[in-house]
Order: structure tokens, then C-alpha cells, then sequence
């Protein structure tokens, strides 16, 4: 098996985006995170703040809109976002070999027989500790918003797609890294990638 | 963190137990599997055969004993069971270094902070595949037999420990081995290991 694509899913505040990062680094491929956002802007003429806020780590999503606005009424902005930058990582996906970190890659191109699909997690505790001093978070305490956005990442799997957000059967490999540390996860990485080529 | 203790929780089929005895000759500690009941049986004075029928592909327990004769009766053979399997466990983590395979020795073990929690799984359609080349299985279908054994195997969980099966988040690692093959994940694992000595 030679995979191309690598997709990281991962918890808020577990360095997945990092681990994505370096991962690319060492591979000599390109990481695609936000950039994403900035494509969908392009596309579909709405600003990224908007599409970012209507993304994973949204609260709302078609549930929501489904049931404020009744069902046959067509496609929200949610659904619309949706597809495009589901056409967008498939066309990634395509093109050439990259990390691509979180936007429910793993669901977006679960018919390819090339992606390595990785999630990962971290003890809430060192989390918290992870993202105030990495981020500087301060606006709300870091437990109460990682649990907040714990529950919408989980909902908006939940929305679009079948999978269970965290269930290790939906992966090829999922990493405590708060436990193995992120230099680690990104040597189990590589070795995978770089022994199945 | 140095991890003294390499649990391996699995999927029937997945070759967790292969893997289990792989990583322990590689790193030259021993690998507890049904040594475990033949343990549990010198100390019970209850067959083999018996415990393993009460164990963790039982699709009985505390719950449905519970249900049988009424809570406040005691300890029912399962209970019993459990309870002398839990001290083995824990006796042999203080002991030596090793792998134990199984027997929810991730959720027995969870208050060491030396213990690496690994869950193997694979597709069930390679799983069914390989139960037919390695154990020759052949009494029943094994696609059923696979889904009877997984759902045991979550129950058996879900009464005797707080730990959702195959959550990703109860582990430090989960490994996809009929992805990635058993040597790759055996490398994985004693990569961990020795990383962090």
C-alpha cells in the first residue's frame, strides 16, 4: 500500500494540526489546514470568517437549518460550503501528495484505497494546558472550551457524515499525543508512510 | 515515560494476540495471554474451559446474572472471576515488564501511568479471512461469527469496565493491522517502547 494522502483528524488543542505540519515537512509535501477556507472563499464569494464559522467547529450545520427552515427548501450556505470543499480535497487528493488536516478528509475521500486516515487525541487536561500556552487562550476558561468544541466537532460528523468521530475502527492509526508527544506521532507517521511506499 | 506494561485490547481476528507475542519476543519480556487462565483456574479451582466460557467472548456476566437472581445475592462465578483475573493482572504489572493481551487489563491497569494501552483492529472482511486461514474456521460462517464475538466482546466491556471498546480516546495508540500488516504495527509499537526508555 503506497499512500498518498495523509488526513488528520483531531481533538482541539492535540497538536494534530502541528503533527500535520511537521509530517509534511519531513515528507517534503504540502499541508493543506486553512488554506482550504481560503479556496472555499474564492469560490463561493463568501468571506472566510463566515466559512469558518459555519465549519467544524460549528455549532449548527444542516440539522440545525433543516429544521429551521423545512426540509425541500434546498441548500443552505452550510450545505453549499460543504460540497465545495468537499470538491476541493478531492481535487487535492488528485493532484498530488499532502497532509490534510481536519474538514472531514477522512469521510470526503473514504472511497480512495490511498489515504492513511490518523485521528488525534489528548487527555482534556493537557489540552487546556496546550492551548493557553500555544494560543494564549484566555477569553473562556480552556475546559469548558474545549468541551464546547469537543461536542461540535463530534455533531458535525454526526451531520455530514456516518462516521463516529473518534472511533478508532475509522482509522488507520489514532495517537495520544499527549501521552507519545508530537516528535514521536510524527516518526510513527512517517515510518508508515515511508514503508508502504 | 518509560512504559513498563504493553497492553493489547483487540478484535477477534485481528491479530492482536500475534502481534502481542511479537512485540514481547522482540523486546525480550514475556506475553500473558491464557496463561492468564490457567492461572485464574489454580486459584478458583473452576476448570479452564469454564473460565474462558465466563470470559471476555462470554455473552453473559454480571449484568445478565444480575438479572437471573436478584442483585444483593453475592458474587456469581463471573464476579468471582473477574476479581481473581484483576489481582493476576495486577500482580504481574508490579512484577515484570510484559505484554498482557486481552482481559481488560487496559481498564484493570488504569491507574499505573506506565502502561501503554494499545487497541488492534481491522476490516471484518479481512479479519474473516484470516480466522479461516489461521484457525481453520470453519462450524460457522465466519462473518457471523466475527459479529457475535465483537458484540461480546463490547458488552463484556461495557458491564465490567467504564470504557467504551475501540474509543480511541481510551488508548495511546490504535492500529489498523490489516492495514498496515503485523510487522508494521510490531515496529510501531516497539518504537514507542524503546523511544521513550
Amino acid at each position: 500500500m503506497t499512500y498518498k494522502v495523509i488526513t488528520i483528524s483531531r481533538e482541539f488543542g492535540s497538536a494534530g494540526r502541528t503533527i500535520g505540519r511537521q509530517l509534511a515537512d519531513e515528507l517534503g509535501i504540502k499541508c493543506y489546514d486553512r488554506e482550504i477556507i481560503g479556496e472555499v472563499a474564492e469560490r463561493s464569494g463568501l468571506a472566510e470568517s463566515y466559512i469558518e464559522s459555519k465549519g467544524e467547529d460549528s455549532s449548527q450545520g444542516r440539522f440545525s437549518s433543516m429544521l429551521g427552515r423545512g426540509y425541500y427548501q434546498g441548500m443552505t450556505n452550510e450545505d453549499q460550503i460543504w460540497q465545495i470543499q468537499s470538491g476541493i480535497i478531492k481535487e487535492l487528493a488528485d493532484k498530488e501528495s499532502c497532509v490534510i488536516v481536519g474538514r472531514c478528509a477522512d469521510y470526503i475521500l473514504k472511497d480512495r484505497d490511498d489515504v492513511l486516515k490518523v485521528f488525534v487525541h489528548a487527555d482534556i487536561e493537557k489540552r487546556a494546558k496546550r492551548i493557553v500556552e500555544v494560543y494564549g487562550e484566555t477569553a473562556e476558561k480552556p475546559l469548558k472550551r474545549l468541551k464546547d468544541k469537543d461536542k461540535q466537532r463530534r455533531a458535525y460528523y454526526q451531520i455530514y457524515t456516518e462516521i463516529e468521530w473518534g472511533d478508532a475502527r475509522n482509522y488507520e492509526v489514532c495517537l495520544d499525543s499527549g501521552e507519545l508527544g508530537i516528535d514521536t506521532c510524527v516518526q510513527i507517521l512517517k515510518t508508515i508512510v515511508k514503508g508502504t511506499e
